[in-house]
């Protein structure tokens, strides 16, 4: 059965994202840091492991609007996400946004679809598109957390990282309601914790 | 060379201790969920090797006021601390208080000193007690960033634990300084993530 997961990047201190985030700037002070593990040469094979399985198990993908594109910019016109012409998600893509706009087809299998009516609808709207794969909540921290409070994630992968931010946007902030977790995976690297925990309810 | 350790569980939101913290509930509302993985029966043999560790090459103790007793109650009478007669210290054991008051001698090793004039002062004696073994900040979370924010801790041994409480005293507040963490070591068991982390300056 299609399971709903989600993956995202942390700091030690709890932050999915540094503060002052700006256009230019979208994951804000310090914030790259978190991905650092991602995109360093020094990136083990449990790393790209980690990345590997998450990408290929999944067969589509839900995303909030400022994953996608700019905070404030206009990207409803020509604006076609950040991955260059074929992005890593070789499927359909519901992108939670404010702002009706057509279909964008990619290079690779990646179709961006805009989602106007919310989560819970891009959730439904990706389980039929994935048919026996697991829809995954591609992030940020925002649309990760709405998809909980809905009790809509069945699974999350938290890439723990050695990164001290001090301030942010925290992955678990107040409100998130009466979730509990079960560890059912745990993969450390060198240089971040790829840790797998069950949404029990 | 001797090096200061500390430790400390904490949940997967971030908290090392709940909301609420008063005497009868030091921990503070679910608070004792964060040390489940230390006293439960399913204690695996990771879980063991991480404790023992951790008891075994410290020479001698730091801890806070709150952790030794009850936060509201006048433990500088008779007051010998949560562990019975032969706590597991095995070490010296610094506590830090407003309260001046002759050492308690414990069986099995343990001797309480109070130290009144601060934090430093504590590591100092604990060092000069520890020989050529470690100094261990046993805790709470509070002492923890404390000895933190004056550069004292060269490691921190971090117990993920899966428990969500939403609300708390985190151990990684606000102005903790310039802090960064380099991971050295992971061990997850069944229950809990043991992180041991090196603060580099």
């Amino acid at each position: 059965m299609t399971k709903v997961t989600a993956q995202i990047s942390i700091s030690l201190d709890g932050f999915a994202a540094g503060p002052n985030q700006t256009e230019a700037d979208p994951l804000g002070a310090g914030g790259e840091r978190l991905h650092h593990w991602m995109f360093t040469d020094d990136k083990t094979a449990v790393d790209e492991e980690a990345v590997a399985e998450i990408l290929e198990g999944t067969g589509a993908f839900v995303m909030g609007r400022n994953m996608f594109g700019p905070i404030r910019g206009a990207w409803t016109g020509d604006w076609r996400g950040w991955w260059g012409d074929d992005p890593p998600y070789h499927a359909p893509v519901f992108v939670l946004t404010h702002h009706p706009r057509d279909p964008v087809v990619m290079e690779g299998g990646t179709t961006f679809f805009f989602v106007t009516d919310g989560i819970e609808s891009a959730v439904a709207r990706a389980r039929a598109a994935a048919g026996a794969q697991d829809v995954g909540i591609a992030g940020g921290a925002q649309t990760l957390r709405q998809a909980f409070a809905v009790g809509l994630v069945d699974e999350i992968d938290i890439h723990i990282t050695p990164v001290m931010l001090g301030a942010g946007e925290r992955l678990f902030g107040d409100g998130l309601g009466d979730v509990r977790f079960e560890q059912v995976a745990v993969r450390p690297s060198d240089n971040v914790i790829h840790a797998r925990y069950r949404v029990v309810r």
